[in-house]
Formats: C-alpha cells, structure tokens, sequence
C-alpha cells in the first residue's frame, strides 16, 4: 500500500465518526456560538467553539478519550505516560482518576503552574523535563524502558487524532454553511482531526492553520515544501510551542490545509482581550491565535465569510490572564 | 380577587412557559454545566447556569424580550425607555436594534464605562442619571410625560418576570434532580420568575437569594417581615443595588424563596476568580454572589447536595475584571 492509503486507513471520516459514539458519554458538546459583537472587530461573521467549556478545559479530553478507552485492560494496567505543554497531561490525568489508571505527565520546566497544580490535583504523577520537546521525549522513553507504561502521544497517535476531529464533525453539523474554520496548531493533531472531518464533509470549506511567529514550524515547513526543524522562540501561546512538525500529522495537513499564518504576541494578547469582552470566556494565549490573525489584518475575511475559530483552551495562570485583560504582558 | 390570585394571574407556569415559545428564536437556550472542579472549594456539587453566554452578556434579554414582543406597534413606535444598572438597558438596546425600535436608557452615574459602550454602540441612547433609584425613575417619568415614550421595566413587570422564569425552567428540564437553585437578587424579578417557575415544578426544590452585604434590602425586608429600606454603600456587585425590595416582586419572593443570605465583597472578588479559573467564564461581580455565598460559609450545602448557580451575566470592565483576577480589588 501507498503512503497516502495507510494515512487514508489510519484516519478517516468513519473512524472520527466512531470516536464521536465512544467519547459521547465523557464529553460535553460544545456549543457553536455566533458572536455577533465581534464581527465588526473581526470583520467577518464570526463563530467560535468554545472548548475552555470542554471537561477539563481543553479540547484534549477528545483525543485522550479515544486513545485510552480503546487501550487493552493490559496496556491501561501497565499505566500511562504521556508528554504534555500541559493540556494533554490534564486530560490524561482526569481520565486516569475516572477510570483508576495511573498517569505520569512529563511537563518542560518553563510550564504555567496553575497546569502543574490542575494535574496533581486529578492525581497524576508529573515529571519536570526539559524545555526541548526531543530531550523530553528522550525522558519518556527511559521510563517507558524502565517501568513499560502505554504512550498516549498528544499528537502523532491516529487515535488521538481521530478524538480531536470530532470537534470537526460538531462544527459541521451546527453550521453546515460555514465557510472557513481556523484553528490553531502546535504538534498538529487537532487540526490533523478536523481537517480531515471537514474537508470530507464538504471539500469547499478553507481550512487555516494559526501558529505563533518564532513558533511556527509548520509554517516554515509548508513554505519550505518539506519539514524543517526552527529555533524556538519564547511565547506566551506556550500550548503551541513544536519545533518540527509531526512526523503522521504532516502530510495529513499538506493535504488538506488551505492557508497557514503565524501571529505576533501582541496580536494574541488583544485576542485573548476581545474574547473575554465579548464572548465572556477566559480563553488562554494558545487558544486565542486564529482570533489573533483577523485583528492583525493577516488573514483578510470577505465580509459575509462565516468563520468558526477554534478556541482550544483555557488553563492557565489566571492571575497572568488577569495581566493580559489589563493591558499588561502576562508575562511574570 | 384577592391579592395573592390577582399575583398568581399575573405570573404562574403558563405564563412562563408562553415566554419561553415566545423568546425560542432570539435567545441562546444556554447549558447547565456541572462544574466537578468547584465541588472541593464549594463543599456540594457544583452546577452552573451561564447566563454570560446568553445573546447580550445577560439573562436580561429573556425578561426584555417576552416585554418587547408583546407590545402592541404603537407602543413600539413611541420608542422605550428604561432605567437600568446596565445589562437591562443593554438587552434593550439590542432588541430595540434588531426590531428597529428607538430605546433610551436612563443610568446611574457610577455604571461601569463598559455597559455605557455597549448600549452606545447597540443605537441605544444613554442619559446619565442619579445614584439614587427613586431620582432616576423621576427623571424617566419626566422623559415619559415629554415624549410619551412605553416603558419597560426591568423588574416591576409581569411579563419581564416570565421571561426572566425561563431559566428556571430550563434548570428543571436540564437537571430534574437538582436540589437547591441558587439566584442573586437586585430588584427582584429574575428571581420571581425562576422561583415561581422552579417551585411549581418542584416545591422540594430549595430557592436561595443572594444580596451584597450594605445592599440587601430583600434580606433586610424578609427579616423584618416587611418592606424596608436601606442606606446603600458601594460595592462592585453593581447590577444589585436596590434600596428596597421590588413592590411586585415582593410578595412573589416571600412567598417562594426559603433562604436570604448577603455576602461580603472579598468573598465576591473570590467568586470571580473561581468562575474563571475553574470554569473558564468572565463572571461580573454581581453575577457572582451565589458562589461567594459558599466560599463564605454562609450557604452550608450537604456534600451531596446538587446546587444549581445562576451566573447572571458578564458585561464589566475587562480592566476591572482582570484587576480582580490579579488579586486586585477591581475598584478604580
């Protein structure tokens, strides 16, 4: 077979549409919600999915569901280890309390605490490793050889990946006539999801990934026409930090991705600000890139363009968000 | 008739039930989330109904709305007007967009900047008024007598009430088992209506109102066994201020509501920074006092105890909130 068979058998519509029925009784469905009192701002029609209210206050609880509630009594009993920036490693250690598995989380060093604090909290082991995604891997894998606990990867696992993608199948379902979903894009797994649910449900929708500038290794990637690893710069969309892409979300975005934009910081700080004002919702700097873009001026909607960001997440440190909604840097 | 029918003919189930076909197409139907993370903090388990998402950053557009409909087109055509603390006169506004009808709406001189933009910019015009209740409804009555304006009013009338009912009713369809709901108070009417709509539902079910302590005429009334009024004294619970109890509404609360409580503005801070960081909502202070009311330990629930939280609305000074996710004091 191909390459671009065994993605297509790997990840598809049927197995995003079986990872909807799986997770359905652990999730919440996600509203689809029309923020009107954006659109002059964004000068779109604007939409937003609003996973901070996803059951751990990120959309990672899709992906982690998936993979986990499909391991064998075995593969669950050996226990989980997963690398996290933080959201994947809370939805992991929320489904271990629920489901008595235990859950190591290796986190970099330079992580928000109030993600730290989330993931002891729900009883997950965590792990400080180094800030560079490869040495912490490296980290993963000597505990794995050393006490041989199940991988659940954030991004590179077609499970996980199909999970994510269920996001994809709600925005279709809601507002079948939308025209453009932007979602915002670190390892690549969630876009990797929804592309493949929306571009299979209706080829004509734009499909945009965000990133944030000196972060924006599928960006560089994609104009480059092949993979290329960057230096990374510091970033308060710190959810988003990868310094290569993934090696399976790779060609699946390829494919499917219309358009690919990285975001400045200050951009991202007024997004962060906007969405508190107007849709009310605590949105953390990673989530709140593709809002980021439009203010910018760096993707330019037709007026009557019914876009649907992506907001992925809301676990940070609140009293940095606070910083932010204030005019400062949320920097500390 | 007697009073208490002539009451029952003017608010009852019906009534509310007629709103909420009424208001179907306008309004969000918002979820009820269970909030697991808060139960720790909160001793009970945590629902939270978040009125914040609701179309205009408040439960005041279902009371506005289920008003507005129901005039008669010379009534529109006069224009309305309304006095407000802000998020009724916001909800007016926008109502008053969508239905090409001239609002105007009379505020208290210390509204927070926010609210003031937001009708602004909704086409609403704003007179800026007294402090003081009774001066600002003079000064409505004397723009009534000049231009002959229909008022609507954001908490004296039946038909504000019933809409405002509606949340109650979805509580009960979303969470039948639900035990206590618990409603911040202000003038009175969205409480009249939720308890009204709750209690003949489901009598067990217990109805608590929250007041900011030094604005707590209905807690000091119920105590006294009569209407009271009160000094004020400042408080950033903004949306409550009222020096005594709604004259309709009154006799609807004592007959329905089974527990008073009035909390302290740190307890308030408190509650905002535990709705944002645990269920990632922009909480306004007055939206609140519910939470606080357990923070405090004034409000003793079971540990089993389901409790639903009505989180009135949103519409602050990002600023201000943001202070208050600092630590600050939300006060400029």
């Amino acid at each position: 077979m191909e390459e671009k068979e065994l993605i297509e058998k790997a990840l598809n519509i049927e197995k995003i549409r079986c990872a909807a029925e799986r997770i359905r009784p652990y999730i919440r469905r996600t509203p689809l919600l029309r923020e009107r009192s954006m659109d002059e701002r964004l000068k779109c029609r604007a939409w937003v999915k609003p996973e901070m209210l996803q059951i751990s206050g990120a959309f990672k609880m899709r992906g982690a569901l998936n993979k986990i509630l499909g391991l064998t009594q075995e593969e669950r009993e050996r226990g989980i280890i997963c690398s996290s920036s933080g959201n994947h490693g809370k939805a992991c250690a929320l489904i271990g309390k629920m489901m008595g598995i235990r859950v190591i989380v290796v986190l970099p060093e330079d992580v928000p605490k109030a993600k730290i604090g989330d993931i002891e909290r729900l009883g997950g082991e965590v792990l400080i490793g180094p800030r560079i995604y490869d040495e912490r891997w490296k980290m993963v894998r000597e505990e794995v050889a050393k006490h041989g606990y199940t991988i659940v990867h954030a991004y590179e696992d077609y499970e996980v990946m199909a999970g994510q993608g269920t996001l994809g199948l709600e925005i279709m379902e809601d507002m079948p006539g939308i025209d453009t979903v932007i979602v915002p894009v670190g390892g690549g797994g969630l876009l990797s999801g929804v592309a493949t649910a929306v571009k299979t449900l209706k080829s004509t929708v734009k499909v945009v990934g965000i990133q944030a500038k000196g972060n924006d290794g599928y960006v560089q990637s994609m104009k480059a026409g092949h993979p290329v690893e960057i230096e990374l710069t510091p970033t308060i969309a710190d959810g988003l930090t990868a310094r290569k892409p993934g090696i399976n979300p790779y060609p699946i975005l390829e494919k499917y991705v219309d358009e690919w934009i990285s975001v400045g910081e200050d951009d991202i700080r007024e997004a962060v600000r906007l969405i508190a004002a107007e849709a009310k919702l605590i949105a953390e700097p990673s989530s709140s890139v593709g809002i980021a873009a439009l203010l910018s001026g760096e993707y330019k909607a037709e007026p009557d363009e019914n876009i649907a960001f992506v907001l992925t997440s809301g676990n940070w440190d609140i009293d940095r968000i606070g910083d932010i909604l204030c005019g400062g840097t949320g920097i500390k």
